[in-house]
């Protein structure tokens, strides 16, 4: 078998990728270790960027979010017992989409569906090879058959436990972490939002989130040690703890039922560099991870795919190579810039084990600072929004 | 002995609230522990806030400031091996000025003597009292006498170390502290600066800034461990060192020289609230003290000052005690912010323990986001000018 781009991972990022180079008449092939069902039941992020949405929309894929997505101008800081709004829309003149990952992976999978491009499911074993050579190839195995896919280059898609960043020899990559000492449990409700904005609330308690994924299903967060695990956190002591970190107008609006879905993510802040190895790429989770405070994965994710679906395009296009030789410097330019603002956010929102005194203060002089500053306010929402491709 | 308002303390904190209490025909006394001589000699900031020189100039004390000061529009930031300029004046309409805190001691003595006011210097074992009552008084030993002077209000404005802050007892007052892992060995000489404008410099050896107290007169610091002292520091491992860390162009126009000062100074952020206790008043770094890489610790006295002067004349003029009921929470939310500020500018240009991998790179990721962003251009230097009393 042969591709032009052997795609691993359908995810987000893969398909979009995939997608994006079809549109350009670049042959493709995806792999993936999982069921489509398995895929579509992760929950993810939910909030995108306008240019994420206009990545959805240039390959078709964007009517359903438009139709059923959420528009937000802004968001809510909670601190100190009051909320302050900001105004992105203002300052920016962008917006946000409230769009779950999943509604984005479904609206990808049927496009690439009604192109009749080839996605493999459950295929095992998947491997790259040979990428530092001019034939790399992939080898997977399928109802125990093993298939070799040669391609002039591989895209690795496939999340921070992926094969293809693991298939690189440790010498050719450097890797920089942060892991935050605490977690987020989720819950997933069938309730109206509290607010109709997000609210992120700096608390003593530590941090919550309220958030959504329409306007009849909620989603909130509430920090939590990262050794608790969810049969510490029936329903109603999760409800009770997120009205202690909220406002007394969110509480008295707050619309509490059963969650649907509740689970505990550690946090984390991770970048591999270089995104290229010869003929194969790092896109999205593979290459980097942010903690969700700024809601950036998904974003990142997009803006990579971006910038390798038009570095491929020059290559097959304009016979250049010059975009595939800039695509790593060029992806990390705004991915630091995202890894910064989500640690950012995260630091300042959150309670950490040295968040007493000094460091509590210090918190709430940034958030009244922030909220009280046109400079501050534009900085925080250009970021939010998504900085420029 | 009797006076209105009694000062502790003549460095440009007390000696500028004397004055201004002056101009409202507010009957004030200062006691100074040291030698006139003494105060002049401790070298310290040199940079002045458009603020700050206003009240000088309030005070008919800013002629010589105008006359011999220099006027910055903006700063440099070095990191990655170039420089970026911050123009602030373009961000804000707002400029700085250099001129050291010695000369703005110098003529605020100077109009403290042409207007006949009492200053008893080598005061001491000076003593606050019943502050906490209507009949505040303070003690003091000159010449082996001891004198006491009964007064409406005692301003503490005697430092860090004074005994004003020292005098409240421990329950009534919080302090919030972080002390930075390593301090900034500083020499003085009488060269030519690098450049017109102050160089802020972020590197892998360590942070160093390059400024001035005129264009005959050169001040250069570099982060040390703190257990340095400066016998190990020559002026020609000095400059060496600062060399490395400075890009190439600015090395090939360094003029180096012997050094006339050189010291190493320990670099903390301290904020004790409140900055009222009945009858006495703290204000500059009586009540606060910030690392000096945001050049914010004397603006920040002059803004106590300026807010406690308007209070008591309030108080004097208006028999209303809103100004001084209000002079701890309005002084401090400047404060706070100045204190971030400060922390952040420290935090982002330093090496620390932690600053290898990960952290240095959040570093670069900030800078490069901050020299590329209108918004975050503005925030950084309307801290940098001022915010607004």
């Amino acid at each position: 078998m042969r591709t032009k781009v052997a795609i691993i991972g359908a995810g987000p990022a893969g398909l979009l990728l995939g997608q994006l180079l079809h549109s350009y008449g670049i042959d493709n092939f995806i792999l993936e270790r999982q069921t489509p069902d398995y895929v579509l039941g992760r929950i993810r992020a939910g909030l995108l960027e306008e240019g994420t949405v206009a990545l959805l929309d240039e390959v078709g894929a964007g009517v359903r979010a438009h139709r059923e997505g959420l528009v937000h101008d802004g968001i809510e800081l909670a601190f100190g017992g009051s909320r302050h709004r900001i105004d992105m829309k203002a300052a920016t003149g962008k917006t946000v989409m409230i769009y779950g990952q999943t509604e984005v992976t479904l609206d990808l999978m049927n496009a690439r569906k009604a192109a009749g491009l080839t996605t493999v499911y459950q295929a095992a074993d998947v491997k790259p090879h040979d990428f530092d050579t001019d034939h790399p190839r992939v080898t997977y195995v399928k109802d125990s058959i093993t298939y070799e896919l040669d391609c002039d280059f591989i895209a690795g898609c496939d999340g921070f436990h992926g094969v293809s960043r693991a298939s690189v020899k440790p010498s050719a990559i450097e890797t920089f972490e942060r892991v935050y000492p605490f977690g987020w449990l989720g819950i997933l409700s069938e309730t109206p939002p509290v607010s109709h904005e997000l609210i992120y609330s700096n608390h003593a308690r530590g941090f919550a989130l309220c958030t959504m994924r329409s306007m009849h299903r909620s989603r909130y967060y509430v920090q939590c040690p990262l050794d608790d695990h969810i049969d510490q956190w029936p329903d109603d002591r999760f409800w009770d703890e997120l009205k202690r970190r909220l406002d007394q107008k969110a509480v008295d609006s707050l619309v509490t039922g059963p969650s649907i879905e509740k689970s505990i993510a550690p946090l984390r802040s991770f970048v591999a560099e270089p995104m290229r190895f010869g003929r194969m790429f790092l896109a999205g989770d593979a290459a980097h991870i942010v903690p969700p405070t700024g809601a950036k994965g998904l974003n990142l994710a997009a803006s990579d795919v971006h910038y390798l679906s038009s570095a491929l395009r020059e290559y097959y296009d304009e016979k250049s190579s010059a975009g595939i030789d800039g695509y790593s410097a060029r992806a990390l330019a705004r991915v630091w810039k995202a890894v910064r603002f989500s640690w950012w956010m995260t630091s300042m929102l959150h309670r950490f084990p040295d968040t007493e005194g000094f460091g509590a203060k210090i918190q709430l002089a940034e958030l009244n600072y922030l909220v009280g500053s046109k400079a501050a306010t534009a900085s925080l929402s250009e970021n939010y929004v998504g900085l420029p491709y």
